[in-house]
């Protein structure tokens, strides 16, 4: 491995300068992507190995990053449990036939993860030509995150009908809950095998959320996929946002970095979370929009707060936001590095 | 007045038991607000005081609810102010002139608040009508909320051009809100004038903000709001969601009772914000949907947090969602009554 920061910082070893990644690195604010993207539909790239594979390095070849992370999307081990999913354009996601009951809870197929075996061929895929310059992060929806979409049939403010299942059917949940952490585990599992050097669980929705209902209704799922994997040996992330209270109680479901979003002031975040954890963030992805000297200052502040101390991923508090600046990507990257040089 | 358990509440004082009222309590999750609706726009039913003044009593005469809040729309300043507004169906609010220049911004009318008359109107006539059954709120949005509809040109996710003008034209934006915060406080004024016996001030959006932007781009024009209202002498409301880690500074903007959402546990958030304060809050309106037994467990939950000090006002951690069973809103607000009864 050329440049093990990424790593080495996940296990908070100290390193030369504080290592940078971006969730949705790849993605609509680069040109490249937007080119294959004209001829491919979202589930075409995630399904065609050498596409996702092209996909995912396209950040890497443009920007000095520390960590590659596979190009795939959090809703397709639903597609393989027997969900119909459409990406209907500039709507998100849309899942036709909705989880609504008890019965189409059991439906729902407890997959082995073959069916998702073309993600793992773009990781063997994209590990061949990433030659060891990047670390490669592989990455499933947490079983909440999960749920809200199954449950909604795509994005949703309020969570209304989500809610309603755990409130008035708290055994049904619990047994989907139960399905989809079983599933994820094990796609981290081939994923890891397949040549993903860590893992990211993105409880993207899980803010919504009171801390007690999260720790009934969310973290003993969360916590037996963390326990399932800890023997892999490779550094599980758990990321979530709008977590300001649910912090400590994530940090107890599990992951060796914690992701923190930019509501919380990182050095309060890794007070919270406590020491013996890494915490990677958490720059407002909306900043990237902002003048370069406003960026720098912004970096230069969560580097202070984060006070050295070996362990820091930085990253966006969420994804890179569709019209985001190039050049102001690069610059970031560029203050991250120079700014935490030792 | 024959019933002041809230006001008293908001000044600190002993109730006999916590009053309770609920943010959006006229709306359509009752069938009186949607035979109203069937016959009369949104608009219509604001500007036509006999007609906010039914709807504001609506869930008075159905609920034994400790306090009446106004119907009006926290976006009919900014129409009086320029903005083309529109209720579109089942779309939510869209401003057809978004702002988004500094040239748009001078453009705004600082208006006295005269063209708001008929919320002053529906004011006088629901008091009336109320005579001194439960005290009258009246409300406004906040200025970053407020700005993020003008900006956005509706409701929004990311609040991208919003944070972008704060950004990238600091300038802009602070002039921005400082036109808003004085049409705000004008409008506050008149509503107490014309009998609000307390006024709320909805940040609702603001929770998507870092702690230090909310310190350097919204609180000294909401703490003008506050300092300009002080001497009217009825209780100040201050309100948002997602506000884990802006409590204590919300307080510092202003306001004798602040407003909890169900993130922060009720009894976390008034250590937080300092027992010199009131707190109102914080059942997840989606717990409304939960069976009655698991209502009564959430409810007693909350009023255990608040531990029996004085200065708890019961409420949602956000507004009524419209197909909440109005049977247990009834179911609710009596657990409230009978559960805290001293």
């Amino acid at each position: 491995m050329n440049n093990d920061r990424f790593l080495k910082a996940c296990r908070r070893e100290p390193v030369d300068c504080t290592p940078v990644w971006f969730m949705r690195q790849a993605g609509r604010y680069m040109q490249e992507y937007q080119a294959v993207r004209a001829k491919h539909s979202i589930l075409d790239v995630c399904k065609t190995p050498d596409l996702a594979a092209e996909v995912t390095l396209q950040p890497i070849e443009r920007f000095p990053l520390d960590a590659a992370i596979i190009f795939a999307d959090i809703l397709l081990p639903l597609e393989a449990m027997g969900l119909q999913l459409e990406f209907a354009e500039g709507e998100g996601p849309v899942i036709h036939n909705p989880i609504r009951s008890r019965a189409a809870v059991d439906r729902l197929a407890v997959i082995d993860g073959q069916e998702l075996r073309y993600v793992y061929d773009a990781i063997r895929v994209t590990r061949r030509a990433l030659d060891g310059r990047v670390p490669l992060i592989g990455f499933a929806g947490a079983p909440f995150t999960l749920a809200s979409y199954a449950i909604e049939g795509g994005g949703s403010r309020n969570y209304v009908a989500t809610k309603q299942l755990m409130y008035r059917e708290p055994e049904t949940w619990h047994r989907l809950m139960d399905k989809l952490a079983r599933v994820v585990t094990g796609y981290l599992r081939q994923q890891i095998h397949a040549g993903a050097q860590a893992v990211q669980l993105f409880d993207s929705w899980v803010g919504c959320l009171a801390p007690d209902d999260y720790a009934e209704y969310v973290l003993p799922h969360v916590q037996l996929i963390f326990t399932g994997l800890k023997r892999e040996g490779v550094p599980l992330i758990h990321f979530g946002t709008g977590t300001a209270r649910l912090l400590g109680l994530m940090r107890k479901a599990g992951g060796d970095v914690i992701g923190i979003d930019w509501r919380v002031p990182l050095d309060v975040a890794w007070k919270t979370v406590g020491y013996d954890v890494a915490v990677q963030g958490n720059l407002d992805p909306v900043a990237l929009f902002a003048p370069l000297h406003e960026i720098e200052r912004r970096v230069e502040k969560i580097l202070a707060e984060a006070g050295g101390r070996p362990g820091h991923i930085f990253n966006l508090g969420h994804g890179i936001l569709p019209n985001t600046p190039v050049e102001n990507v690069a610059a970031a990257i560029d203050f991250v590095h120079k700014l935490s040089t030792r």
